[in-house]
């Protein structure tokens, strides 16, 4: 029985996760598989101070990754490292040596996705990016193969496991984002520098990839309108309650008349939707076609063992195709470049809106606040708000009827001049139909 | 370019939503695949009376499917005639004329279809069945690709759309059974004749198919327990959720160190659990597995587009791999084989139980139930009565600590003799784990 022989360059959480499934799990792989998919290297920088799992002798254990792209018998190399710089030298490497490369790059793909598939498809070889996006969740896999069928026309998902943990963490415990912040470090959950996570970048990269994949088109992460969850308070949720709603991160993307409406942002989103229940470190993604209507995915985002089930999975497709001969490939960056890839402002976006105000108390507040939206022909739908002592600054709320987002900016802005604002207005969408 | 010839036998719900897909979004498929996918041939009945898209002149449309399997250019064969007649001589006569074969047929694949794979993978064909469970969820491709690297430990799922709607009307509305199933009725959500759904067995064909491939195993419909939804009653849901739970339909599969555990019956469930969201005609499936740990699946489990969509992505992947040269394959039905397939008893599941009674009140009756359960060991854990007049059929509630199936049964026969019952007890389980 003819074997296919993989490289893992990498021994971080995932590499170490997927190191652990091929290896515990093996003879079940090699059940599925038909023939054995062997671990016929391993690089690690540290690979002396690691303690590995018993390899068979001829497996090569180097900490110079070159040796493992350039190995004749590695067919596949996962590429389990990161980042956009040495990661990058390793793709390049192995595609130009023939092999093909399973990877869990989310910052590389998002950037340069496109054009590593273009490289991939020239040189025969394949590309495999599950484990770029969602972790344990196989959302590639399901647009890719299980609905590619349909044509989707929005996508909503949840894609940072830490804003999603802290979110939930403000609502269940009324705990300020700060303290909730400090405690998601202590305990590992968020890293020092939060930034990439909590201002939503990190999301903005898995977005990229999986409007990509389900729009056919190349995007860039820059295109895409995003807005951290640092100005989300404990109080935002009790009003958001008021209304039946809650406060994701929502990562969206829909296809328009003018074009795809990209953006990741805290939305409010009805508590009866799916998309509520989705709390923790977990992440989903929730897909509308324009045939197969709404379908659902949910799991962990993260983690060495979800995040390893990715990569061999990968691994064991691109290992059965290289078995079966290489299939005619189509980028997934590219089926609908014939279509007009348009993104349209963040702008043109038109919903409800919940508007949050912080002020000094006096008479005349809503009077004032009320003129301004007005003016911009912007419909006031409720006031709530809470009893509160404290007079100095004092939270309340206002939702307004379906406006766009460039309407409401003016408003905010000039609303933003007035002397009794303790704080700038936070506006955020009101995704009433999830 | 070359391209892929299909031909569609069966035009109704799914046969027609499947042809209007490949009509309509045949540029979008076309752009995927990079080839196109051309309906060849077309068979039903009564063709005649259809009105049909325009075709390419040299499209067959026929009455006898005799002429799309045997004819030269067709090289895949949708069956959607469904059943376990002339659907398997359809099967069967295409996989011996060497085309390969998509089908939505959950009773023939549940009853028969480890043999039909092998006979497909004998013939060097494909075989693909995405469409015969849960429409619109493509939760075959995710088994077999996207987490395939995982080892399933554990399945449950909301497969029967009817018998969801039925549940949550009751739930919503108090209404009773019979009240809401003659309305589904006529709304057409339920069959003139609904013991398929309402009594489990069409969920059982889907169970059995997705236990196959999550485990690897040749699964015996009749092996798994079977128990439908008449008996529950609105009393039910209120003193569900006196305990923060719910009723559904549960298919579930879970593997043990005796065997695997398979049932479809109602249960309780958590209203907390992701699977309490799960509203309406929606289907949905929760799977466990040893690394990627909990993934959950929701989308729309029947309707003509739905379940087009997963014909259609069958096709597409099919077309691929006919296009590539045929891979490896390895039966989904059997790759554990080696390992011993042993369906244990309903009788030693083992959870936390709700035991509804509907008695003649007087004095004793608890001390007396409780007596029996006593004497089985069952601890009981609460006793819950909403207050009501109706002192000749009054409902209660007893809870009992987790105990196996077995005990719990034998517990239920001699309560079930006592002259105060005006009905049988009913006993469901309590899923607390999910």
């Amino acid at each position: 029985m003819q074997e296919v022989n993989a490289g893992l360059i990498g021994l971080g959480n995932v590499g170490a996760g997927t190191l652990r499934i091929l290896t515990e799990n093996a003879d079940s792989i090699a059940a599925k598989l038909g023939f054995r998919l062997n671990v016929r290297a391993v690089c690690s920088r540290g690979v002396a101070k690691l303690s590995l799992p018993p390899f068979a002798p001829d497996t090569l254990v180097t900490s110079d990754w070159r040796e493992v792209v350039s190995h004749p018998d590695v067919q596949i190399v996962a590429e389990l490292i990161g980042g956009c710089g040495v990661a990058r030298e390793i793709i390049d490497a192995a595609i130009a040596h023939g092999k093909s490369v399973v990877t869990a790059n989310k910052e590389l793909l998002a950037l340069h996705g496109a054009e590593i598939w273009d490289r991939s498809i020239a040189a025969n070889v394949n590309l495999a990016i599950e484990a770029s996006v969602a972790g344990g969740i196989p959302i590639l896999a399901v647009l890719r193969e299980g609905i590619a069928g349909d044509r989707v026309t929005s996508l909503f998902g949840i894609l940072n496991g830490t804003c999603n943990y802290i979110l939930t963490e403000i609502e269940q415990h009324g705990t300020p984002f700060e303290a909730v912040l400090a405690e998601a470090q202590r305990l590992g959950y968020a890293e020092a520098d939060p930034s990439a996570d909590i201002d939503g970048f990190d999301a903005r990269s898995k977005l990229a990839i999986l409007t990509a994949l389900a729009f056919g088109e190349r995007i860039e992460p820059s295109d895409i309108y995003t807005e951290g969850i640092r100005r989300i308070t404990p109080v935002d949720f009790q009003y958001a309650h008021q209304l039946d709603y809650t406060i994701r991160l929502i990562c969206s993307a829909r296809q328009s008349e003018r074009g795809l409406l990209l953006s990741v942002r805290p939305a409010l989103i009805p508590r009866s939707t799916i998309l509520a229940s989705v709390r923790g470190s977990y992440n989903a993604i929730w897909v509308r076609g324009c045939y197969g209507q709404d379908t659902f995915y949910y799991g962990r985002g993260a983690g060495p063992l979800p995040t390893g089930v990715a990569v061999v999975s990968d691994l064991m497709r691109v290992a059965r195709e290289i078995r079966s001969g290489s299939p005619d490939r189509v980028s997934p960056f590219a089926h609908e470049r014939l279509g007009e890839y348009q993104p349209i402002s963040v702008t043109a976006h038109h919903s409800a809106y919940f508007l949050r105000f912080r002020v000094e108390d006096r008479p005349g507040i809503i009077a004032r606040l009320a003129t301004v939206l007005a003016s911009r022909g912007i419909s006031l739908d409720a006031v709530l708000q809470i009893p509160s002592e404290n007079w100095r600054d004092l939270p309340f709320v206002i939702t307004v009827q379906p406006a766009t987002e460039a309407a409401i900016r003016e408003a905010v802005a000039e609303m933003a001049t007035q002397d009794f604002l303790v704080d700038s207005p936070l506006a955020l969408p009101m995704e009433a139909g999830l």
